[in-house]
């Protein structure tokens, strides 16, 4: 019984073995059901205390075959016949002993990192509640949040009176989709009818540093990912308006028509804010959409300090914003956002009279199914607006400045530290700090030698293995263009404090000295 | 505290007033995160137990703009101030009194209903562990869960030991767009980098009678709506397999490609099985992509007794499958499986090097994310992996076979009763029960005349406002083409009784009888 001197006891007194029979809808159910959904927050609540107890690892790496074989009696085979309830609990202990605590001080792995309590709470609820975003009629109060919570995302990207239009999507490449179909639509509605036939060879441009969703969805929405123009950037990794001007123009002489400009507010790698006033210039002069991808950057629209980096973003015609990376809420949890009102439906719907009834007794207009390309749609809205009531818009903004400060603490503490070198110079605009770690084996060689690219290539993804073995931490590494693998450290995690990244550092020193 | 007498007490010793900042990651913010948690585990295990009670209302109908004013203090705006802890407790309450009880016995208006217990466990420890799909490496245990899983799923569609591809999605309609892209990619590979206008003009063929969703990938990966050609259905809403070669070679004569055939195992209207074997012999007379839309018939694959309906399946192509539909598992999960093996990966991959490391230390061909037209992809898996532990196939399939037989009993009961005429005759295939309650003012007149459609089209909307306001069931209806309104009852709810079916037909008459 682990807090019972505290505040609560665990322990049942009429205890009885859990059977799945017992469970609600039976008949008196309640009970089995309390006791069964109590012993799973139990070790649902010690899991996340301890997650945020820095002696405890940040995972129990494991190989697939070791796993697949069955860890200390974990079987991961599906059978014919019910395991009993007690197996099922113990189960959930060893599902969450072997994977990766995300929300742990130390895990600084992804864009997404973090546990928000409150957050948790709103998913927990969430799924309790196990409906559907698609129409008023079964999520009346879901939907409400998610308009409110859109229009709310457009003021504070400027759009006049958070006018226009937006949904929660699946992630920042199906949001980022969106925006390529609705540019699609708006400069080419018979596509919708007709197919890319009825259109010109239609051109879209991103930067080479952009995420590869616009790529992807080029390849998708039948485009062709030798139509999406890869524009070049500068050493920090932002796009060079020059040179988009410059494709464009090169496109246009082909024949082609560009439609769509990405421009990355927060690039995955680098961090890089493109700089959207210049691109919004020309987007008006040749007459295209500009679409924001603020999936990671998006967070410091929040902040009064750092909002200046999106300079120029209420001139775009879309912006993705994803809360659930800088923000901290809990996957899945992304919105593309559309200047111009009721779009969506004139791009995605279909009119389905059986799925969408116009003769409800409430305004239909509510309804937001027919203008997704989903149908069913989970509700992503609940815990964001419930994190947004719990810490306020201020609440958002002290994270997001207490992460760049954090980032900034790193960028100092190594960009002259011996055994460092920085990717790029300056300070970071997002919280990337890309680096790499020389291990004193190769501090003394030429630099531009193939040896020493190729050792330094071998470092980073050698000291994450020892990292994930060690199970001390997490940090991501990868290489960009022809730059070899390099670490790049981000910070999105509530949790992290000055000591966690003098300990990441220690840590990357004490796993690579001997490389 | 509303359990103390029998196992569990809420109340804590040390009860103080929550803060935000009192909660983790705070310093010593255990004690205060845990109390938090409990009391938000009381108010849902709360509106768990009132779900299940046939005394509790289904819903507590608001229209928009009530909602919007502020029901009893119920603010739905956000501020930049935050709000107390008890209040976000309080928040919570109001978001479940005003919402609409999906698990309720007697809510049987979606495809996806129910409340399963197991289930719910299941997504209060995903949201927990919040992770990530897309690596092996941040989510071991889910990757290796999904693959298995898959595998289970492939086995039971009768594929050849298992084998072939796979991904659970965001819901059914996004599974079906996947199919239309493979289908593709599989004939047109060099679609991907050039676009469309490397292919001939591409037609796709589905069901008057089937989702639309196959339509809006139509629209949006860049065919067009008008080359999806709808095929006409028998009395019952199934495809007639002449009418379908009829078509193709329509659309062959006119120099057209005939890319691709989706056969609905299930229908969201009739719950109507197409015939799968006869589609795929003409599927194979010309070399065409069989898609198998199992969104809804998926789970009757899981019974011996129903599974019969899918005769043929195995040689289709593709197949969607949603547990969160009629096995019960809370939304989202759908899975899109695929015959052949690699071909998501060659249809979707864009191999980004800096999030897709081919030098990590593991296997890196568990890693799922390049094959996905997402990137983040939330985890789908584990609350279905859970349940199938816990229930063992057979579980699921008792499950499905008390809801036919469910469905039989409503079906048995008012097809010959006064008031009622059923929209096609014979035993459903599926649980969708399909019917007109013709009010007593209406009996005597002549059915084809326009007074009576105008006035019986009418009839289900009107019932079906009455029953909402009076928040004691909820049930769908539509139109379906020359048919005026009618209802669709559909029962996947597992809380669902035969006394429950009674009640809806009870309140059917009670409420329509005056119209």
């Amino acid at each position: 019984c682990n807090y019972s001197s505290t505040y609560i006891c665990f322990h049942f007194v009429n205890a009885f073995p859990l059977i799945l029979l017992d469970l609600l809808p039976a008949k008196n159910g309640e009970e089995a059901t309390m006791q069964f959904l109590l012993e799973l927050v139990d070790i649902l609540t010690n899991y996340v205390r301890k997650s945020f107890d820095r002696s405890t690892k940040v995972l129990d790496f494991h190989h697939p075959h070791q796993l697949l074989e069955g860890m200390e009696g974990f079987n991961l085979e599906l059978s014919d016949q019910p395991e009993s309830l007690e197996q099922i609990l113990v189960d959930c202990r060893d599902t969450l002993k072997y994977g990766v605590r995300t929300g742990h001080p130390r895990f600084f792995n992804q864009l997404s990192t973090g546990l928000d309590i409150i957050g948790l709470a709103g998913e927990w609820l969430t799924s309790t509640a196990n409906t559907n975003m698609f129409t008023y009629e079964i999520a009346p109060v879901f939907v409400l949040m998610e308009q409110l919570t859109l229009k709310k995302m457009r003021e504070i990207i400027g759009w006049p009176s958070g006018e226009g239009d937006g949904i929660f999507s699946p992630g920042g490449a199906i949001s980022n989709m969106y925006s390529v179909m609705i540019a699609r639509y708006k400069y080419f509605p018979e596509v919708k009818t007709k197919g890319m036939s009825a259109a010109p060879r239609l051109v879209l441009f991103t930067s080479e540093h952009s995420h590869y969703s616009i790529k992807k969805a080029g390849a998708a929405l039948g485009f062709g990912s030798e139509n999406v123009v890869l524009l070049s950037t500068d050493e920090r990794g932002r796009v060079i308006p020059a040179d988009l001007e410059a494709k464009i123009l090169d496109v246009k002489q082909k024949g082609y028509h560009p439609l769509f400009v990405n421009a990355t507010a927060g690039s995955t790698v680098y961090g890089a804010f493109d700089p959207i006033n210049e691109i919004a210039d020309i987007c008006e002069k040749y007459n295209m959409w500009l679409h924001v991808d603020g999936a990671w950057g998006g967070g410091l629209l929040m902040s009064r300090k750092h909002r200046h980096k999106f300079s120029g973003v209420e001139r775009a015609n879309s912006v993705t914003w994803n809360p659930h990376k800088m923000m901290g809420v809990p996957l899945q949890c992304s919105a593309i956002l559309v200047r111009e009102k009721g779009i969506l439906a004139g791009c995605n719907s279909m009119c389905a009279g059986y799925l969408f009834q116009p003769d409800k007794q409430y305004d239909v207009s509510y309804d937001t199914g027919d203008k997704a390309i989903q149908c069913g749609r989970h509700v992503d809205i609940f815990k964001f607006w419930l994190m947004w009531k719990a810490k306020g818009t201020i609440g958002f903004e002290q994270h997001i400045d207490k992460c760049l400060d954090l980032s900034q603490y790193l960028y100092d503490k190594i960009r002259n530290r011996e055994g460092y070198e920085m990717v790029f110079d300056g300070v970071p605009q997002h919280t990337n700090v890309c680096f790499w770690y020389i291990p004193p084996s190769l501090r003394g060689m030429e630099h531009n030698s193939k040896e020493y690219r190729e050792k330094l290539h071998k470092v980073a993804p050698n000291i994450k293995a020892m990292m994930m073995e060690s199970g001390t931490t997490m940090v991501g590494y990868q290489p960009q263009g022809q730059k070899v693998n390099f670490f790049r450290m981000v910070i999105s995690n509530p949790a992290a404090l000055q000591s966690d990244i003098d300990f990441l550092i220690d840590e990357i020193e004490r796993l690579g000295r001997d490389l």
